[in-house]
């Protein structure tokens, strides 16, 4: 199951370089996560409210080609192992679904919101996340 | 004729606040504006081939309430005046159609490339922006 | 007592069209605020330690000449008016000393950490700041 | 050599977590970077202006603890190889100089400005490098 959310180059996006600055990458790919979760019905503030939050422990990236302004994006997240505490997503950056732009590895976590200690994802999100595998 | 554009509001809108981080608001409406005017057949990047770039000259902005993570809001966006070098938007940012967060007016301007100097817009882009009013 | 700031611009300020982008002024104005607030002993960590947050009412900004890579800019920072829960804020962009770049008005306000409510400044904080205009 | 650059965290750095929202370290690398090639005569202004860029084509990047609001945190940079056309650097980021809370390995490569196609460094730029190592 790979989840796809298609993202518009915005002036705010690029640098000048005239492409899309190599940090927001991160940024789209988070939104890109966020909405992979809403989608199994976990809103980030919802999971906050019950005192987990997510974070990226690990990301390996590479950078193929760029995005200019006004392109159409398209943000592919695959989840690829899902453990009690951490789990890894694929999550690359197409245009116009052909040409790969950007690819990454990502090993999320799931924190405690008082201490930031490692806590295990609720059961029932944790559920959830199995399915998508 | 009001353009209507949801955003959805993810982590990286926010601040250690809890809520959207003041200068990202300016950011919504950039990409409101730009809509706005790709309705009407302009994007900025065949606006800037062609030698022209649209600039904020001024903005007048009020904060009323904070949107938070997870929000959808919606910034409505108004052509107020279409002169020839400059043109002034009334923009607004509501959560769920009822409630206003945000209010703003913006004076924007039309640059050329090469020598960042005011100049008219291209007469095609001024007659459609004519029709917006 | 005028506060000065100076900031460095990177890539990651810039937009393509090989300027700053707009929205980030916003992001210097705040940081040259906390650091006025820093020289009169408030960290913007310790305020909120303490129950209290700053947040940004209204801004009129004025764009004059846009910033570039590498250029070294300076913030300048005033405070006009400082009553018991707004204060208000002029803020000046400057490139080398002598030419200006940008000119805001900022009024801030004083907010309760639970319920976003206005609350009068900690009359420490409001002492100190007295002491700057 | 390493290379030292000392950042302080503001609001904008931040997001609903409470810390230093992690799209942010890429841009504290790339201060660092930037002003680490200043000091052997290299804005990238300069560089661009004679037709070349760099980029950034791969990171990997390590999240161990996050920086909050106000922390005053280093980016130690080191240049650890320096090909033609790619350049390999170490970056990490340090609370306190004892902390560590991130560390990257970031392979750049330079292009030209019209086609984005690789291109050798300048020989001037490659031997300062080169003089880093």
């Amino acid at each position: 199951m790979t989840h796809t959310l298609p993202i518009t180059i915005y002036y705010e996006d690029t640098d000048a370089q005239g492409v899309v600055y190599y940090a927001n990458y991160l940024r789209y790919f988070e939104r890109a996560r966020t909405e992979y979760l809403r989608e199994i019905g976990y809103g980030q503030k919802k999971l906050m409210d019950k005192g987990a939050i997510f974070i990226v422990r690990k990301i390996s990236i590479e950078f193929l080609k760029p995005a200019k302004l006004d392109d159409q994006i398209i943000i592919k997240t695959k989840l690829l192992k899902c453990g009690k505490v951490t789990f890894d997503f694929s999550q690359e950056v197409y245009l116009k679904k052909e040409e790969i732009l950007c690819q990454a590895l990502v090993r999320c976590g799931c924190l405690g919101t008082k201490d930031f200690k490692p806590v295990g994802l609720p059961s029932y999100l944790h559920k959830g996340m199995k399915s998508l595998l």
